[in-house]
């Protein structure tokens, strides 16, 4: 498959410049150079084939051609509701659920995480994970790049996106049960919230607010690593539905 | 959960010496002492209660008491024939299998992997690979450490472990096809061997050769890393077979 970049709001027909980054991407990293045959798609799901016919400016232009079909969208809007984890195990979980196809991702602070709002605003955190979001959609070939939400405390996250059906994930034997990922309803709901803990796991407060609202699943009889989890349960819950 | 040890055969009520390594884990990185209540289990699914009465030595000395209840252990035996990826992805690929239950791991070297048998074989990467399940094993609550088997040249993989069940995993939009997860029969086979390819794919040949004694499954219809493929290819398994 040709190479493919990512750029908002393209006219087919039309000329354009790539971004500064995606530019470095296509001649530093790539050495593309003018006639190249490329991919560029504008996040919302529509993607294009296009030429680079300029590379000397700082951004490079491409001649924008015919519509091609990105990688299917599954069938289920998921919103991944994750607890960030430490150091950069974010990065690989944002890159792995845009892999996979969900809708959004909504990071989230949770009793027992180990970072605060203030520290994520600081360290500018959603903006990595929105570079890493664009450089997985350019690599598993979709064409829509998900929304990474502002991050939030976990009770907000409660109600976005609304009427969704939730799932939480929880330990196995834990009090408060959990069923397995068959105790799901067997037709898939059309808008999903799929909750995640830290390494910490959830406070029993937390499980006990979120049984109110959300099923309890528990994946397995075996420990995951946190930063596994978005990971298993989403492959779980595409195949559970038969969305893949 | 109290800290757990690796030991293979351990005897009810005896008092036993771990290894060095082990040793270290419980002294030097958890710091436990004399006193400490632990658990131990054999690698072959006995798992026990127990307590550190010694530290002086190089091996930490454990009194074994009663037998505990580790993680279940999935009821189909998967194994892994993962082709052996570059740089340190294989380690990860190794922990999350252990993690999500295989049986067994068979690394392959196949036609278009960066890497040679004489390689692995020079740079001791299967007892690298063996740490990593132990690691893996001691954290995920199981008390089975599953076999890291010699890495071979793909073709020998298709013998072992006899009377399988294949599954292939394949990219989407292959001309040999692959059906979805769905495809696969409803009922589970208790034994199966999972075939995932290297960052290149597999060759045109090692399809056909596999199509002829495997089913092709094609993951969802984004390009996965081949990194990820495995615990994906797992979870997509356990849950389709109701495994989890």
């Amino acid at each position: 498959m040709n190479a493919r970049f990512y750029t908002p709001g393209i006219t087919p027909g039309a000329l354009i410049e790539l971004s500064a980054e995606e530019s470095q991407h296509a001649t530093r990293v790539l050495r593309l150079g003018v006639g190249a045959a490329v991919r560029v798609f504008d996040g919302e799901g529509r993607e294009f084939s296009a030429v680079i016919v300029d590379t000397a400016k700082k951004g490079v232009c491409l001649a924008v051609g015919p519509a091609t079909v990105p990688a299917m969208e599954p069938n289920i809007a998921v919103t991944l509701v994750q607890a960030v984890l430490k150091g950069d195990k974010m990065d690989d979980v944002v890159r792995d659920a845009v892999m996979l196809g969900v809708a959004a991702i909504q990071p989230v602070v949770t009793e027992r995480s180990e970072v605060s709002l203030v520290a994520l605003e600081r360290g500018a955190r959603r903006e990595r994970w929105e570079r890493v979001a664009i450089a997985s959609t350019k690599q598993c070939g979709r064409a829509v790049v998900p929304t990474i939400a502002p991050p939030a405390l976990l009770w907000r996250s409660l109600f976005t996106p609304p009427g969704a059906f939730t799932v939480m994930c929880v330990e196995p034997g834990l009090p408060a049960g959990g069923g397995s990922i068959w105790s799901l309803p067997e037709v898939a709901p059309p808008v999903v919230r799929l909750m995640v803990g830290p390494e910490g796991g959830w406070t029993p407060e937390e499980v006990g607010r979120g049984a109110a609202g959300a099923t309890l699943v528990t994946l397995g009889k075996r420990t995951l690593r946190a930063d596994a989890m978005a990971i298993v349960a989403l492959s779980a819950l595409y195949t559970r539905w038969r969305d893949v």
